[in-house]
């Protein structure tokens, strides 16, 4: 028997925003599969009704794979796939596996030689990185920082120092009711010739997307307080 | 008087793949728009037209930021977002100034406080990533590596090294029509157990993406000739 497809299905990353962030594509995918794997049941249906599923949910067969579950072996998940059913992969927001959880499932599904097609959709990452203006040839994303203040001082420095040596643009993220702080301890850390991109609500209708210098962004210090923001740090060689 | 929008919009990888790549927003943006940056009139124009683009190509201005075009300073394509017109700007395939020329363009727009908005679309670097099963919470994008051999060769080498101390997911690419002796440099440097993911002709029909060990790359060797293509490399910790 043939076995079935893994699709990693993008989530919208604002509320409303569809129409800017899903192809007609995944949602002819999203009608044709009726077994799901995703972070948390409860949102990712409400994300299916609002993607354009027709399929009736009762329908559906969804794997709650949250935080407590993942110490369920991932091939309990992909009994489904074996059997030659399709599967849709997806994350709370954004491209699943990426900043996030779920690699692993991907992984066992190419061990398992279980094609796995990835779908169009929006990014965080990539949309900030296209608009910083920074370097798009050499970039490196690192996801969270270190919580110690004397760590995480540490590392923006370091931060800072690879991107003048190689040229290449620094991404990372903070949890976004620790924005404020955060952007102080970034501000604070660079150099004031350093380049800075703060891309805040991407998709949304307030998204805010600018790059300064860090001296500019001094003068001007944005309230980014629980809204969902990555930071892109740039020093030319 | 206010100044344009900047907006960024991807193109389809392959051909035919409009459905899979393109959102509703996107081709809305297209017909609201009668300015554009692109790196080749020809093709962009074609693009344009598959996109669902119903303006008449006649009343189009292009700015064609070809290779011969580069010396000419960034501020000469601006002057329409200066005056109050919205902006389209496009690379050949993907997401503009993401492994593409043009960055330059968006960091002169930031500069002049011009909005910036980029659009939803495909990105062959995270497709592939998505669809490796690599950490997708860490990785670096390198673009092309050295063309000289013993260079590239302890280029590879230092990826799989910086790979296995940071747990991070190393990518890059190569000229479609070298991709076969580069594999086989990748597969000769590298240590069997470390995974190579190969992801080829994204949102083609043909796409092809697995991610093996280098030990069993080496049992099976795709070929790869002329076709667009991304190289992940991945050593756990």
């Amino acid at each position: 028997m043939e076995k079935g497809t893994l699709y990693l299905i993008p989530v919208v990353l604002a509320e409303g925003a569809e129409s800017k962030s899903l192809t007609p594509y995944l949602i002819n995918t999203l009608n044709s599969i009726n077994e799901y794997i995703v972070e948390n049941e409860k949102t990712a249906r409400k994300c299916l009704k609002n993607a354009g599923l027709t399929t009736p949910q009762s329908s559906l067969i969804i794997h709650d794979y949250s935080k407590h579950n993942r110490n369920v072996s991932t091939s309990t998940y992909l009994k489904g796939l074996e059997a030659g059913n399709n599967l849709g992969f997806m994350s709370e927001a954004g491209c699943p596996g990426v900043a996030d959880p779920g690699a692993d499932i991907v992984a066992e599904a190419h061990r398992r030689n279980i094609k796995v097609v990835p779908l169009v959709g929006p990014s965080s990452i990539l949309l900030a990185l296209m608009a910083s203006g920074f370097n798009g040839q050499s970039f490196a994303f690192y996801g969270y920082l270190p919580i110690d203040k004397a760590d995480r001082d540490r590392k923006i420095k370091d931060l800072e120092l690879t991107s003048e040596k190689l040229g290449q643009t620094q991404i990372f993220i903070e949890t976004p009711f620790r924005n404020n702080p955060f952007l102080d301890t970034v501000l604070k850390a660079c150099k004031p010739d350093t380049r800075l991109c703060i891309a805040a609500n991407i998709t949304a209708d307030d998204e805010f997307i600018k790059s300064k210098s860090i001296a500019d962004w001094r003068k001007e210090i944005p309230d980014l307080h629980k809204k969902p923001a990555i930071f892109l740090l740039y020093r030319n060689r």
